[in-house]
């Protein structure tokens, strides 16, 4: 079946469960958008997991954060033993967490010395990028390396039978060089620049500051690939070389807030067709997010005032993507249970 | 702990979590107010049920739904049979099945002949209302005994274990008689009435005269109590007995949809504070529903357009909340595990 055989294939298959036709509402959106990607009437999600890329942003330095840098990577650690807040919601939703290394400043011990809470995979470009108001935020090797890398991951997801991905973020600095990488690609800076993790107006005043200039410096822009190269982070690239990579892999990808948006937007301005399997896996309290997953067309599944990064929202839109196929699947027909059906329902709502 | 003791003793637990101070947003508030409900801190749920309240509304008659009445029971067979919208969701989110009949028009196998995906509990007040258009819809004694049933159901949640519970409906023109319940208790026609289940302009506009004439008819209303049994339904008035009985048990509770409110709220007109133990699982489709959840000063968990009922809303809304009492007892906290703690996050959004 061609895509939109699929699609009138799983809509008469909505409409025959035992249900008012629509009633399930979004759910049958999502479920409708995983048959589509997937080829499969009804879809199915079977394993899933959330990569988490963390890396570290020199940026920081220009004190736009009021967490310590080091935190990056205590955090990491945190994920390996489970003590995070993704640790929890992935348990509870039933993803596996994958922590990857895209480029975090310090060492991490060897893999036999980490604990197992995650799955950790270290491709590490470099132990955190330049401060990129100072000078380019990494070379062209680098950002080539980055994407690559993460087409890699995206051929590992594949590889290991996940049919849905979310991609988490933790990066101190990471919500500044999201900001830089969207103002680059033409977002007002005053719809994009946001407080980030707890910061105060002073902070704030400095981070946006600090946007513009280091936008205008690195400036102009060839291509998405380069305002990666010049005002992003390895971990913001390799998210993007990701979600790039899992074209045609027929498998779903949620995303998270603010930064892991910024990402995938840069990677749709190299490629649009990266929507029909992308889901925004929530809106983030975070006010330049919306108007980036509007841009891309898409719309948050949960608005929970979150902020916390690490694919937490979208461990949690995520799983009404699942619960959106597994109802798909599950429920009944009208003819194989003998409920009475009206033909009356055509006017809904 | 009094209330405001666990109350301020959660906000400290939730602040010195390895995250931002406030950054899992209504999660944060979700595990609040389980904590001060269930005087514990971290909050647990361990095991939880959506309770599945049937019925057979009179008003049928008048032409107000598209659905034939024997849709209900038909409904309630699907419901133990496992294929229903809420059993898939039940099974996708870890809650149990139980089917309530109140008053549903047919008598039910005998419960050893009866399939076993969702448990059947046999309330059943009488084969459906009257017709609330021509005269009361039940009698004293039954109003009575619909509201002894459902707080039995509740002593009988909280014998089994449960600590989280949803109510969801399935009742063929229970949109009906919920809207003229809300016309009776003060609320404006205009606000309330919609299409419920799919039916067209015509059946709409029949729909609003048939309540409005009905509630004029059988007006004045002495109390909530007098208002469920004149223009009510055995089970939504088993709906309001039941989270009447749910007070002091430590047990949250989920509503549905508009009829599960429409229930809630005449119980919340009642008492009004089991608001601090009812969650709004989540926004339906139907129009009415949004105001009747501000009058009470819910605010809906999730907003998937969804119109189904049965507790799918609920189950999706109630599940979250499960999600942010297990990340608030699950994660790591600052001292625990040597992340850098910053003091400056004082202002937040």
């Amino acid at each position: 079946m061609n895509r939109q055989e699929t699609a009138t294939a799983m809509m008469a298959h909505l409409d025959n469960l035992t249900k008012p036709k629509g009633s399930l509402g979004k759910l049958e959106e999502y479920a409708l958008k995983m048959a589509v990607l997937q080829g499969r009437v009804p879809p199915v999600i079977g394993k899933k997991a959330v990569y988490v890329f963390a890396g570290d942003h020199g940026i920081v330095d220009e004190g736009v954060s009021v967490f310590p840098k080091e935190v990056t990577f205590q955090m990491v650690l945190n994920f390996l033993a489970g003590g995070a807040g993704i640790n929890a919601l992935a348990r509870g939703a039933g993803w596996d967490v994958v922590a990857v290394d895209a480029g975090v400043e310090g060492t991490f011990p060897p893999p036999e010395a980490l604990p197992r809470a995650a799955r950790f995979i270290n491709r590490k470009i470099g132990p955190g990028t330049k401060d990129f108001l100072l000078q380019d935020a990494m070379t062209e090797a680098e950002v080539s390396a980055a994407l690559k890398a993460g087409e890699d991951l995206a051929a590992e997801a594949a590889g290991a039978g996940y049919d849905l991905v979310a991609i988490g973020d933790m990066g101190i600095g990471n919500t500044t060089t999201a900001a830089a990488i969207l103002v680059a690609l033409g977002f007002d800076p005053d719809q994009i620049v946001d407080r980030g993790t707890g910061i105060d107006d002073r902070t704030l005043e400095r981070k946006r500051e600090v946007i513009v200039q280091a936008v205008r410096a690195r400036g102009p822009f060839a291509a998405p690939q380069d305002v990666l190269r010049k005002v992003g982070g390895y971990d913001l690239a390799m998210m993007a070389g990701f979600v790039l990579g899992l074209r045609g892999r027929g498998i779903g990808c949620v995303m998270d807030g603010f930064p892991v948006t910024s990402a995938v937007y840069a990677a749709w301005r190299m490629d649009a067709s990266i929507s029909d399997f992308c889901f925004a896996g929530h809106k983030s309290k975070v006010r330049g997010h919306a108007p980036v997953l509007s841009a891309m067309g898409l719309e948050p599944i949960v608005s929970l005032d979150m902020r916390l990064g690490e694919g937490t929202g979208a461990t949690i839109g995520g799983f009404i993507v699942e619960l959106a196929c597994r109802t798909s699947a599950e429920m009944a027909t009208f003819d194989s249970v003998g409920v009475s059906k009206t033909d009356k329902d055509e006017k809904l709502f």
